[in-house]
């Protein structure tokens, strides 16, 4: 991947001169009309040897367009904090919006490729987290974003006279430390890691552009050239149809449709019988969010169902059991405008705890496959691609030591309808019931396919599906507490 | 992904036989739909527990339409003969041409899932294998291929009753040995890979289809009517132009071509000195073909280079090294009609050597990126997406022990000139030359953009790259021979 950035380029001093400030005059025009379009957001990462450059180039960048609209993150290799959180959260905080630019000296390709060349990570493991990447980054561009991926790249000789220089200078001396020194012995682990890396990550919808970083001027008007390319000819990615329709995947028929028919909606619980069931299960519950082994654990609870299937009240018989320090309920409304300027997954993201906390969403992410799949607020090839993003977010948090605990309240259409009536007679639950919940009703079968595909499709062993049958509040809600109770009990178990 | 798999699905006898008639006339018609607009191929692959009823099922769908034209073939776990070649090789063979259905019963996720399930993978090899799966079904997904996942779902006391059952009935008692008794020994093991193998390919692109087996009737029907449905609604896929087009990764400048530009054409060798380094170099090239590490070791040389570079009369002084039933020349023409019914890199795979053999192909893969992209023979978005598919492609066939070498014959445009009048005035020549060769050099600097992206894009530590200066011809024979030797003892090496 290097070859044609070891050859030595140079460019003059008159030339450059001479070719700058047409270069900046452009590249803030470009900067002003992406910022007018709001079509799509512009992600630069700055990766590369030691010494390459990266550094120079993102001052000059900032310096040559407005940084007013450039958002610039440095990322390092994980500390233990960052390990608190799932591996890609951090960067999700720093996502720009539509229209603006964000610069990532250092970015998700930094940890895994120098975990790799310490030893930290097997080989497997190292194609594993490049595989996360690659997800990653397609779902990133399928959801509007534009990647820049600049390699700045030195030969071993030109990586050691550069820290030669470096070092004898006095006013730079201090940029040398014994890790650059390190890292320039493991120059080639730290080239074949590269490759590989750079290899099994160059997409054709994110391709890399590697450049020569030895000689400051053709580093720069090359890298600003590149991404004035970029400004200019790049567009807002359209996925296309999936060549498999959704129509393809049902037959048609009502047989198609169990998961929900099967259950048995008429499980009851007399009040007295709950009472002590939610004591005890309770209790339960309290003591496993005090468990130590809790500290390198976060939770995550999932509540999703129809209109008045009872999600809010069966949220208050969880947090009825935690100290209040422990958990944070996240109800989730549409979308904002901020929200809809960023892939759809960023505003879950944001509340993702850290290690020893949890969060409960009231609605969820699920949102993508349930109401913006029903009411066409989405294409089908984008809530078609979404199952295998959410099973690979799911995933991600596992893989973080996120406990996952996903409920689908079911309710008969009866019960519902008992249930609206009930709220537009009771004075204190008029504000409950709107126009926009008669409006769903219609659309139950609907859903009800949606819920369907929703449980076949990303039930997992990872994070499964819980349906309860939810006709009578009281069973249903000593079900969810006790189902949570024993999912966090067996995640513990296994370790 | 098993959820609603295990509900018991059952369809009565009379509904089944009301039903079956026109599903069959249905499905003969959709597949002479098929056959004649012959836009894009189905391949379907049936997997799933033992006893769920795969067999009988492949059966059923080979009755109910034209077998002729449906393509059933077996796969098990990989077999020793297997591990001589690259894992995904034998599928390669079977793909069915464009208009036509292949039926794998087993699949390329069969031995990744046993592996696991039995210990011979670790996770993180699991997770690398069905990322390799992954991109493999996306690639061929892109090139017209239509996948039909069907997994047939036993729930643990379905199949240990289906087992029972089998085994008691002196009819087909056969059918059980101590393998399947194993399998269900480990069942939950098998689910929890399986679980994992469905979650991370389910893409948008090719979705799993999970079908209860228990009952014969709604298994045979569910399949059936899905079959119908993905033959009737599924579409060639259309790849979609890439948000950040070829044209904005170059500046457009010449210093970005640098890679043929910086050779040193100068280099010759007189004949003397020639024949006495030709004489060395192909006798360690000889020695080098019957060492015995090259037992566990397929070669492939790939040569390319612009019209009259010298790529036949070097392939001469390789295969002058070789013992005749060692290696195998393969010249790449345009593609025929039966390679235009098949993803690109098809016509190449079928090449692949075993261990123990070598290939050398004049003129290859790379076409893809170079006369396909230079003459609009393909979209920009297929050939920019083909820099990873050929990185994916190379990597797999090093993993299986095959060692790569290109090479890039590299003269300038005047030599060309020289070569191509000498052809026209020697009578034994001529016939090397044609108007199509002129019409070539006029497209001289899109070629050379084309040269320096592939080196750029797909010069790997896995498989690099090796631009030799050839307006000398024994110059650059020689330096062929002996980067070919170095390169196999280097890999060797490395063991």
């Amino acid at each position: 991947m290097f070859a044609s950035a070891e050859i030595g380029h140079r460019i003059d001093r008159a030339t450059y001169k001479a070719e700058v400030p047409a270069l900046r005059a452009a590249l803030l025009e470009a900067q002003y009309a992406l910022l007018k379009s709001a079509d799509r957001a512009i992600v630069i990462l700055i990766n590369g040897v030691d010494g390459a450059g990266r550094s120079e180039t993102v001052n000059t960048l900032n310096a040559w367009m407005d940084p007013r609209h450039i958002r610039t993150e440095a990322f390092d290799a994980m500390t233990d904090e960052d390990r608190r959180r799932p591996e890609l959260w951090r960067f999700w905080q720093v996502l720009p919006p539509k229209g603006h630019i964000g610069i990532l000296f250092g970015s998700w390709y930094t940890d895994p490729i120098l975990a790799r060349v310490e030893g930290r990570d097997s080989r497997d493991h190292f194609a594993h987290r490049l595989e996360r990447i690659r997800q990653f980054e397609r779902m990133l561009t399928a959801e509007g974003v534009v990647l820049v991926k600049f390699w700045f790249h030195l030969s071993y000789r030109a990586a050691k006279a550069r820290l030669k220089a470096l070092s004898s200078d006095p006013r730079t001396a201090w940029r040398i430390g014994p890790r650059e020194k390190a890292h320039l012995k493991r120059y080639d682990d730290f080239i074949e890691a590269s490759d590989e890396a750079l290899r099994k990550t160059s997409l054709g919808e994110a391709p890399w552009i590697v450049i020569e970083g030895s000689d400051e001027a053709y580093r720069n008007l090359t890298a600003g050239r590149h991404l004035l390319s970029v400004l200019r000819h790049s567009k807002a990615s359209v996925p296309p149809p999936s060549p498999v329709p959704a129509s393809a995947l049902h037959t048609g028929l009502a047989d198609d449709l169990t998961v929900l028919r099967a259950l048995d909606y008429s499980r009851q619980l007399s009040r007295e019988r709950y009472d002590r069931l939610l004591e005890r299960w309770q209790g339960r519950l309290n003591l496993l969010s005090r468990d130590p082994r809790m500290r390198q654990r976060a939770l995550v609870v999932v509540f999703e169902g129809m209109d008045a299937a009872g999600k809010g009240s069966t949220i208050r018989r969880l947090t009825g059991a935690w100290d209040a320090r422990y958990y944070r309920v996240v109800p989730v409304a549409a979308p904002n405008e901020n929200e809809r300027a960023q892939p759809y997954l960023w505003r879950f993201w944001r509340y993702i705890p850290p290690h020893g906390r949890a969060v409960i969403f009231d609605r969820s992410w699920y949102g993508r496959v349930l109401v913006e799949r029903v009411e066409g607020f989405c294409t089908e090839s984008d809530w078609m691609r979404a199952y295998g993003e959410i099973n690979a977010y799911e995933e991600e948090l596992a893989e973080a030591g996120v406990i996952i605990v996903k409920f689908w309240l079911a309710i008969t259409p009866e019960e519902q309808l008992r249930r609206f009536r009930e709220r537009e007679t009771t004075p204190h639950k008029q504000f409950k019931i709107t126009p926009e919940d008669w409006r769903n009703r219609e659309k139950w079968p609907a859903y009800e396919r949606a819920v369907q595909d929703m449980v076949d499709r990303t039930s997992t062993r990872v994070a499964p599906w819980h349906i309860v049958a939810s006709d009578d509040k009281l069973w249903s809600r000593i079900e969810v507490l006790r189902t949570l109770c024993r999912r966090i009990e067996q995640v513990l178990r296994r370790g």
